[in-house]
């Protein structure tokens, strides 16, 4: 029986930094170069003068305190941890200029750093690599309602940028559980997906203009208002999704969609993966332009995220739950196109049960099931963490499969994502992290999932984490050219060094 | 009084070729070396062993007579004129490599060439470049219904792509009025914009994976079959928008929207371009999710279209006129919204008249209106052409702007283009080439959109024409990134010569 949702305990927006803040409590990892056995690279090493010549540029912003400089060399997840001694804070893209051109010279490697909730370590050091903190360059320089162009620095938090582009009846083209945390900087850099993509497409669609500083302190500007602008090589796709290492953007102007008067959210409950299948492709068909998420909870994800945050969870128990959001123009067209859709899959027995709601604070607590999902006893366990494009029709294949070939071994694996953009993420989840169990999962689960013909990273990079596949799953000539760029632009290969790129 | 169309005569969809096929009766075009005195470039010069090794790969499709390869050098709107003596017409991506390979060790200049309705004298040859036409390479590999993936080869025709996706119940993400001549890989090359950018973003978002060729030869494999794909740098988009210089594309998959069920289309009347301004607010928000274009005409661009075809125009005279389209899942809801819409635009007195329909056939003869609009007298006239992006606010100020300084001295200053995008078009028209008049409009017209902080190419690209303006108009430290691309991915600058870069 579909109902109109009324109990849901109230919860916020996930945090980051909530959940940062007892990581003090959590177990210290290892080093990441102790661990994964790196060799640190040809580069310079910091001395008194350098430190010196980065005070006069920044002043107090230039941070040696072993304590202050701890939660950005441990990445969120405490997966990874680098040792690097210099946290340096810039406010200005003349600064951010300045601290590479003297990198540059110096051969002293750096790591650039927005919110650090990257899952691929990709934004911590690996060894003691200058790290260059985004976090002062939180300046909206404005927004234009009439054309939607939110021009920022890159170190805004997303959640804060969503509160104020809202004022001006727009909202940010990407929304994801870290929000309270991540950086639009970061979002960029990573080319970060998330829970919108399937509505307004990817960033390198939403981003008009970027301004970036390579690695000699070349400041670059590929700054546009517009959605049009065909004025020679379309450079600024460089820096989305190359993860810091071709340069450090400073400046972004990103295209807004106006904001919808009206959003549903539904929480169903299904019995099997094709009846999810059936109800996706008939949201699809039916809820057409206004479907702006669809995203997928096997029975243990929902579990584990309404127990640990001990949330009120609207509906039963099903092996597996869709949370379908529509956002749109017309709040009873929109309710008609819902209600009409979730009945008929009702009837048809392709749902079993769900709640559907318009209020906005219980819209609020739904999404806090899925949104909190990801963070749930992150100070109690190991999470191996994978990110996967695979073809719809398998989409859910790898779980079952993984749960099979690491038996009890693992305390669960759980499947969950964006199944209207095709991405999966599957958390295994262990007390504690184990070599034996990390060489039973890879690459055996990537070699899966290229033998679905997927993707080994759909939306999380590449990163320190996943750059040795790339010599088994990228081809050798696009490898080359990515060394090629990198060669041109970061010859000294000074920008977060030992991601991405293998040596 | 807002009317059902009813009376409209019939018209197809433009179709360039047909008008291409009259062109015989036109005069033949200066030179472009002569007219804007070019210097050849230190390239190889054609030999008759070069053409018995491609003869070797290509057989019979090795052009080498004259009046086969003319339409190849004269740009769709004779504007342009290139003296290429070879024309290969390959098949496979493997005969593309094998040509490269070939003039990349004998340092022979080539210009790839799609459906040659490009604006900016990209895709005509300037010397005597060898002319790779894709024409030949118009596989279709697959359409995946579910996932909406569009797999082809570069030389489809836009309009057959277009019809061949509709039979899986899919559209193509980009419109325009040459659809039915361009080729798709032309478009990607170009990032051509067009009619449907407003609803589904441009092709740097909707390109999924790409294959292309390298200027030596070397076969690059980007494809990929999913929105969320981040391994490694996103070097597909170094083909997006670079015009055939940086690589030759043999290969695509697309992301193709679900069709709409529902397709409503209005033609009103404004009397005033702060109307104009006040619809297009309105339509965006009470429109909202399924607006899928808003175009604006001026009264001398309809006409002009009307006149020289012949159409019966459903709506009295004005000074500017819209055209509305939504497309969306459901038609009485749709019709709603529209109706709502222009009766309140009506009553409000921002718009004078208008005619509405959602008739499949009606539909097709307002939008033909709008495409037929610049081809209308181009056997008679000489066009200059011009495609910007400018704020909003100022979107038509350059119109009356070009008037008041050409005067008499040319026929007719027509503003059209895409508002939804702040994409405007002026076509500044006389009855032949003329040196002075060309000396009037550029750089004054430019130096305008400048002064506007607009862009000087929303979406025809650079090319040949634009390629100087571009050391005024981006910042050297961008062209200089450029040229390094450039010689990193084509180091003896064989491909397409003489566009978008300067020497």
């Amino acid at each position: 029986m579909l109902r109109k949702l009324n109990t849901l305990k109230q919860f916020g927006n996930l945090n980051f930094t909530a959940c940062a803040a007892y990581h003090s409590t959590r177990k210290i990892p290892d080093l990441t170069r102790d661990r994964y056995s790196v060799k640190r690279g040809d580069y310079g090493t910091l001395t008194n003068d350098d430190i010196k010549y980065f005070e006069s540029i920044l002043s107090n912003r230039c941070i040696t305190d072993k304590n202050d400089i701890e939660m950005h060399n441990i990445d969120f997840y405490y997966s990874y941890r680098g040792s690097s001694q210099l946290l340096l804070k810039p406010k200005t893209t003349e600064e951010v200029s300045a601290i590479l051109k003297h990198c540059n010279s110096r051969k002293l490697a750096v790591c650039p750093q927005g919110g650090n909730t990257g899952l691929v370590a990709g934004t911590t050091p690996i060894f003691d690599e200058i790290i260059i903190s985004m976090q002062l360059m939180n300046n909206i320089e404005r927004v234009d309602e009439a054309s939607g162009v939110l021009v920022c620095q890159p170190g805004c938090v997303l959640e804060k940028l969503e509160e104020h582009v809202s004022q001006h009846n727009l909202v940010m083209p990407i929304d994801l559980g870290a929000k309270g945390t991540c950086h639009i900087g970061g979002n960029v850099s990573t080319n970060a997906g998330g829970l919108r993509l399937l509505r307004y497409g990817n960033l390198h669609g939403n981003v008009l203009g970027i301004e970036a500083v390579k690695a000699d302190g070349t400041i670059l500007d590929l700054m546009s208002n517009f959605k049009k602008d065909n004025t020679g090589y379309h450079l600024k796709h460089l820096f989305i999704g190359s993860e810091g290492t071709l340069g450090v953007i400073t400046k972004l102007a990103i295209a807004c969609p106006p904001a919808s008067k009206a959003v549903n959210v539904a929480l169903v409950g299904l019995n099997s993966f094709e009846d999810v299948l059936k109800t996706f492709t008939s949201a699809k068909r039916n809820l057409g332009e206004i479907m702006s998420a669809c995203e997928l909870m096997d029975h243990q994800s929902l579990r584990f995220s309404v127990d640990h945050y001990k949330l009120n969870s609207p509906i039963g128990e099903y092996p597996f739950y869709l949370l379908l959001e529509t956002s749109g123009s017309n709040l009873k067209h929109d309710e008609e196109k819902m209600n009409s859709f979730l009945e008929s899959s009702l009837a048809r027995g392709d749902i079993q049960d769900g709640v559907v709601t318009n209020e906005t604070v219980k819209v609020r607590q739904i999404w806090a099931i899925r949104e909190l999902l990801p963070t749930a006893k992150i100070n109690e366990k190991y999470f191996f963490k994978y990110d996967i494009s695979v073809p719809l029709s398998r989409f859910y294949e790898i779980v079952p499969v993984m749960r099979e070939h690491l038996g009890d071994s693992v305390c669960d694996v759980q499947g969950f994502g964006h199944i209207g953009d095709s991405n999966l993420h599957v958390h295994i989840i262990c007390d504690e992290f184990s070599d034996e169990i990390y060489k039973r999962i890879e690459p055996f689960i990537y070699e899966y999932t290229a033998k679905m013909k997927g993707s080994i990273s759909a939306e999380h990079g590449i990163g320190f984490q996943k750059k040795e596949l790339l010599k088994t799953f990228k081809q050798p000539e696009a490898l080359h050219l990515m060394k090629e760029l990198k060669s041109v632009m970061d010859p000294n290969h000074i920008l977060n060094p030992y991601k991405v790129l293998c040596d």
